[in-house]
């Protein structure tokens, strides 16, 4: 029986460990644990590659018609695939945005469009990996924070799949994902302060409730299903490794993620090395990125503010894990503004059909910063991971566009206002 | 060569004919022709079945690892497909949607999700063939009429490509999909009028200027390629043909493309019968229903007006070919209120995890009256067609939900909050 009253191990036999990865003590894998007994840090996740990888083989994967994140059950930390979810998650396009790579005077870029999942955000590869898990250990109320996009992801997939989601959201998200959180039916608690605030009081809610907390910051599992966006990259590459992958951070999980996808692969020897992972930042969400720079194992709180909502954060919750990341991949951060986000947006738009919220525009604003400062070269191959939707956001999307005025419906009008516009001469 | 100074035959050979709808005169297909010389009727684009037929299998197509449209590259009207597309359009789920036909008491329900292609809509079907169509007659600027989807989908695919659209729009349509229409760097001319005004004005600027219009309400070859639709559907659901199909009606012209689908494969002999097609209409919009239901051969206009913009039509310009696919598939027409679509919009959303823009909704909304007056019994095999993505419109997403009062960040306040909502006892 683990502590939820379930009799079901809290994790397939393929994972080894639940490993500390501040102390190293080894939290176990009959139990469910969120975080370290012993030091309250966060857990990491340890397969038994060995087994893994004698039973299981590119080509196997590659003659697996699944196209969703399920096609890398191997490598999940769950049970067995769900049997009550159709939804499609993962499986999104890598597109080779050529027009957009000239323009910047790149040779190799790549944009993996997340967008395209089922609420329109990375998240829903963590939600579906997070809903399945609940199920396995008997729990059908999901509790999470978020400022939008994770908890518009938990809630589609707790409407899809018959469990009842509890989001705790800082009053401040972006109207749009609040509607849709709410269009899905979950039931949503906006609270009087920020992230950080929903964080807590959320993490406490579970605790109290015997909830199952989808909160990416400390679950170890919720990190696995955000892995498969790198497993997917390395497989559109034909199992080549970009140089790069540009990286939005905010609590640094999908920085973590990132990381872990690629770390499978090496440790099954399907890849030989690991990219360099970028993580970018907003200016006024810097935490992480400083302490990168300052060579410390722990990001500073710093007080958050920035238009890129989903990568506000004060404290990020897994922010050791991020460093890691960083420095085991011989990575680096980059720091963009406001503004340069916004304007990354519209020209990733204009350049490649990709509209992007502000987060994850700022990846791209980040190779464009990495361009200038020459960090990274015009022959690398780079691909920029895009995490959510610009739709999440159209205020946002409004303030580096001019909507023109309206203009009379007679053809002398319109010529006016395509030569003013210079597709007339 | 043909009018555009281009000696590219409009049509590759396997495209026989360019056949008026109304009066049966042939348009040919070495220079291209958006409508009937003769009369100025719609044109319908007729193929060898014979000759596609002996060349391509279903074993050839189930061993094409394509998973865009263009996997149907043998039924689509243009030379080849693109060389400079990358963003993947189509291959969407088509989504078992178990705890939604539970609520409803249905037996075999699936949801067609085509929020999940790049511009979150099903017109990137239509942009996608219309771009690469435009490239092989020689022409670089695209003009469309569009309450916002069709737009803001040309916008994205020219902006992937290289290409320039200049798009006409209501100053009315949503602010999303005017925003969507500018982060892609397409040309805007709004204008003051309705839909209708700006179809009529986008015609006459693309003769004049010599651009290719990309309006599926004439252009015969766009119906091409949201006929791919219905490819999928029968493809994914292992060839066998479901009963009904819901489709959202405001042109015709997704009702035309989805007729055109299964015609295609029933003349192929891929598949034996039709699905009975149901268009939806808004009630306000009903100009397509209303024929069906009096005999007509041709739609009168109306004066329309709805919350779902994107069916909201004066005049469905594929009107007749969507009066012809309704009587040749044994199909009906269905009329739902804008209270029925947004109720049905938030029930769909809060039973399958997918968020539906009202005009989709409203093939949802549909079969509830269906099911109501017993037009669909419950142990029918039912696709519902969802358009676009309910992100394109959050003010409207946001008239049948309530965002609760912030509260202050303790734990009495969270407990009190969730007795009241009936999470807790």
């Amino acid at each position: 029986m683990n502590k939820h009253g379930n009799s079901v191990k809290a994790y397939p036999e393929h994972v080894l460990k639940a490993t500390c990865v501040s102390c190293g003590a080894d939290a176990g894998t009959s139990v469910f644990a969120y975080t370290c007994p012993e030091c309250g840090a966060n857990l990491d996740l340890a397969y038994d590659y060995d087994a893994i990888g004698a039973e299981w083989k590119i080509d196997d994967l590659m003659a697996n018609p699944e196209r969703s994140l399920w096609r890398y059950a191997p490598l999940l930390p769950v049970h067995s695939p769900p049997n009550n979810c159709s939804l499609v998650v993962g499986g999104t396009p890598l597109v080779r945005v050529e027009r957009l790579a000239r323009h910047l005077g790149f040779e190799n870029l790549w944009i993996k469009d997340d967008t395209r999942n089922p609420s329109a955000s990375l998240k829903d590869r963590a939600s579906v990996i997070g809903v399945q898990h609940a199920g396995e250990l008997g729990l059908s109320t999901i509790v999470a924070a978020s400022t939008g996009n994770a908890a518009a992801s938990l809630a589609a997939l707790t409407a899809h799949t018959g469990r009842q989601a509890v989001i705790f959201a800082p009053v401040s998200a972006p109207p749009a994902k609040l509607t849709q959180i709410l269009q899905y039916g979950a039931t949503l608690v906006p609270i009087e302060g920020n992230y950080d605030v929903a964080f807590d009081l959320a993490h406490d809610a579970a605790e109290r409730f015997g909830w199952y907390n989808r909160n990416t910051g400390i679950n170890p599992v919720l990190v696995e299903g955000k892995k498969t966006v790198a497993l997917e990259i390395v497989e559109q590459l034909a199992w080549k490794v970009p140089d790069f992958v540009m990286v939005p951070v905010g609590d640094g999980c999908i920085l973590s993620g990132v990381y872990k996808g690629f770390y499978d692969l090496l440790q099954l020897g399907w890849i030989e090395r690991m990219p360099r992972l970028v993580a970018v930042q907003a200016e006024g969400s810097a935490s992480v990125v400083n302490a990168f720079s300052e060579g410390e194992r722990e990001p500073q709180p710093v007080a958050a503010l920035s238009i890129a909502d989903s990568i506000t954060v004060d404290r990020p919750r897994d922010g050791h894990k991020a460093l890691r990341a960083l420095r085991d991949s011989n990575g680096c951060g980059v720091l963009v503004s406001d503004n340069g986000i916004l304007a990354a947006q519209h020209e990733l738009a204009a350049f490649s059909g990709i509209f992007a919220e502000p987060a994850a525009a700022a990846a791209y604003a980040g190779l464009k910063v990495c361009q200038a400062t020459g960090e990274i070269s015009p022959d690398a191959s780079v691909v920029v991971l895009i995490t959510g939707s610009g739709l999440k956001d159209i205020p946002a999307a409004q303030k580096s566009i001019q909507l023109p005025a309206a203009i009379a419906p007679d053809m002398a009008a319109v010529e006016q206002l395509l030569t003013r516009s210079g597709v007339l001469e």
